[in-house]
């Protein structure tokens, strides 16, 4: 790797940016998981999901998925698609799955560690629409999807580039991967993230990442690229997501199987059954990758959540959402994969009271369940149909109080005090003691967006909202970023692959 | 007691009203606590606890807790008022106090349980000002008092009266205690909290009591009356609160007993520090009320909140307050005492982003921490200044998802529902299956202020946010409240101690 990409995470000016002041920490969940199941009630998930597998089966409408699920000795259907694995079969194939890997950046300063305690925060993807106060809700473009990538660049909570932060609605279809991907190589250095949708997407994806870091990155056990594959649930890996776990697996890069499981649409009403029917869509999903190569680095993803009976749309925030994650995680810990979870999951239309409820709804259980991986850490409104910049802000205040809490508490001789409590005594108080002074600048969280003005002093300025507060932060932020090194000669070199790329794939329907 | 009296909750008229739908139930945690503290670190507290209590001493300013700690075999100092208290008295003392009790309401439907796994949800207490959409910021007056107790009645998830719900400036202060208990009486017929501010006071609201429940309460080992102390920390029990102690410890009524701790102000900065010295404040008052009677009902409280060094506010809802949170239930279940903690501490001025952001920064970290008791579980806005009604409402909702959480997830043939996955098959979905049609409108929570509409119909409707919903459900909550029935000779017989104890009081200033 060229040396001038090797260097530590920049500061020179960074004084003044709002988010300077946040640290970039390789974080580890400090408390125990919170189990929802009792070993029985595990077991009795993990046979329903044999079950599913072995008598029900999973479809894969792919014939190369097809053909390998052949190979390996599984009950294969051609005309139904339908493939019934054997729970041996299917746990030797787990077996080969990492438990723990390293995800490299450009910038090894930035390389993040996936699985045991490790935990990873990851921007909003796949919206659709993006909102503001200073912009009425409407389709992304490119300039959107560029202006979260310096975002993610500017924040040290945020550990990877995202997968497909917005749509870029005014990018011809079959270059989206290329142009989203050419900005996330010039706007970060950070661990990146691609849609992992079909061979050609994924195999370009490969390819450039390949010019990135000037090695072949399919022969290392470290990747350096990741994508989230979903399956079609019920019981349903297309040939889209088939094609994309077979190239991701095959180059050694990071797949986070996530099943999107909405209960009561697309799998049974009650959370056992879509917690058992997402488990056997995960592990049949991880287990393909498995087949394509040994060893290929998974995460295993939850996602199951309610659907609302009155709209039909998803309940996202929701107690049964959060016993969903306890569970999903505890399913995940036992096969001995890292988990995904999920951090803003929400229905409102602004950031409001209801964003802010239904998000710590999501986070809050994703912690008690030791996620690994945090994808939608920021910005969701509307179920994800949205990203809305304000929200990106208040979301990230709240990741850096997790990361605050993640900090040990030490305490000792010098933190118990007792010599300041006795010289204090009954009744007096402590600012002025050595012991505060030392510390009092940096001994607390200190909020970006909270505000604990006294009422006069708020209403005089202003009386501001979170949000509004929040959209002047996100200004500054953007205002603050620093484009990372990029050697000249990869970006030229990446530059002409997306040239050629365009004119090869001009017409093709990429998206569909 | 009055057999009018004993039914159940009422439900007749209720299925307009818009909380009716939610249950009362005796609510208890399910999963497991999470643990802030290795064992060695909890004895490090645990010594520096007893090392504050042995050498440094604590201050109690009352002649009656001086005699009682001297009698005791206390080392007490009559001119500072200091006392020491050695650790084998200490630890004989709270060896007394009661790991789990029953405090009985009027409506014996009501009645609830305190310690072990129980919890219970607590309103706003203490603030002075009230807001609201229809209601610009204001100080509180009675008529807000009775508002809330109608709030109180008519919500299920709220589970006592609270204490001093609002300030009622109108009401003279030395008639305030009495003015207040009368309407909690008259207005609800849940257990009740009232003010144990000096013996006068406390006294008064012993007295109404008995004639409420028609008995003599203090020779029940079921309290049916309680109230929050706070240490004038550091290291104090004033001699309103010293009052307060012995006279509801003699009549054998329920003491919350909470040093009010922001850490940097009244404890040293560290919150290690602050938690052991909130340990022993809270400790010295409940082993104080053991002196005065054995078995006296107690509920060890935890408020460690670390203060804002740059406004010098208090900081809610922070990192560091929820690991004191864990810190100090940990603390509390290691001495076997019932443990009071906070859910809706914010420093938010509007029912915003910020404000729910904060309430879950209290309220998850007090469920993982097994909080038996959760005060100011709705309305907070502002530091606890101010309560807002919307916010109120709000915070019920947060309540409804917390109680639906606690309910057990059946994991059986009949939810693992794989007779319905193999029917829908690879590609179906769930909608119309006798499986889900069955549930369809119990499964899940249903949200009271939620809104999951598509962005169109949310426009169409207004735009609101979740406040302005918020608003509009108080309000019909309040039109359907329905008063619990009352004796007619009890009511009298309140009223009448009322107006005798205005007239023996008038002029005597019992708030200082």
């Amino acid at each position: 790797m060229n040396s001038r990409l090797a260097r530590r995470p920049r500061r020179q000016g960074a004084s003044a940016a709002p988010l300077a002041h946040l640290e970039w920490r390789n974080l580890q969940h400090r408390f125990a998981p919170v189990d929802a199941l009792t070993p029985d009630e595990l077991m009795l998930l993990h046979e329903a999901s044999m079950n599913i597998l072995e008598d029900i089966g999973m479809a894969f409408m792919d014939d190369e998925a097809l053909d390998l699920w052949q190979q390996a000795g599984a009950h294969v259907d051609r005309s139904s698609q339908m493939v019934k694995i054997d729970r041996g079969l299917l746990m030797g194939l787990l077996q080969h799955a990492p438990s723990e890997f390293v995800w490299r950046a450009r910038n090894p300063q930035y390389n993040i560690y996936i699985g045991g305690k490790h935990l990873i925060f990851s921007p909003h993807g796949g919206t659709i629409f993006v909102s503001g106060l200073n912009v009425k809700r409407r389709p992304g473009v490119m300039e959107d999807y560029v202006e979260f990538l310096k975002i993610v660049q500017s924040c040290n909570l945020l550990h990877v580039t995202g997968e497909q932060l917005i749509v870029p609605h005014d990018i011809d279809v079959s270059f989206r991967h290329l142009q989203r991907l050419k900005a996330a190589i010039h706007y970060t250095d950070k661990p990146i993230m691609e849609a992992t949708h079909g061979r050609v997407i994924a195999n370009d994806n490969v390819e450039m990442m390949k010019l990135v870091f000037g090695e072949d990155i399919t022969q290392s056990d470290q990747p350096v690229l990741g994508g989230i594959v979903n399956s079609g649930s019920p019981l349903r890996w297309d040939d889209r997501m088939c094609g994309g776990i077979i190239a991701y697996a095959r180059a050694n890069q990071v797949l986070i199987v996530t099943p999107f499981i909405l209960a009561g649409a697309v799998a049974p009403i009650t959370m056992a059954a879509a917690v058992a029917q997402q488990n056997a869509e995960a592990l049949a999903g991880i287990a393909l990758a498995q087949l394509v190569r040994h060893g290929a680095p998974c995460i295993y993803g939850g996602f199951a959540t309610p659907i609302d009976m009155r709209s039909g749309n998803p309940a996202f925030g929701m107690p049964e959402g959060a016993w969903a994650t306890l569970a999903s995680a505890q399913m995940a810990r036992h096969y001995g994969l890292p988990y995904r979870s999920s951090g803003t999951l929400n229905t409102s239309k602004v950031p409001d009271a209801q964003s802010m409820l239904e998000t710590m709804w999501s986070t809050f259980p994703a912690m008690n369940a030791h996620a690994n991986f945090l994808q939608h850490a920021t910005g969701w409104l509307e179920g994800g149909l949205t990203v809305n910049k304000e929200k990106i802000m208040i979301d990230i205040e709240n990741l850096a109080m997790l990361q605050k809490y993640l900090e040990p508490v030490q305490i000792n001789a010098d933190t118990l005090a007792l010599e300041f409590i006795a010289k204090v005594g009954a009744g007096g108080h402590h600012f002025e003691t050595a012991h505060t002074q030392a510390r009092y600048s940096t001994e607390y969280y200190s909020p970006i967006l909270g505000d604990r003005q006294n009422h006069e002093t708020w209403e005089k300025g202003g009386a501001q909202d979170m949000a509004a507060r929040a959209s002047k932060v996100y200004e500054a932020v953007l205002e603050h970023y620093e484009a990372p090194a990029l050697d000249e000669s990869i970006s030229e070199a990446v530059s002409a692959y997306v040239d050629k790329r365009q004119r090869e794939l001009a017409g093709v329907n990429l998206y569909y």
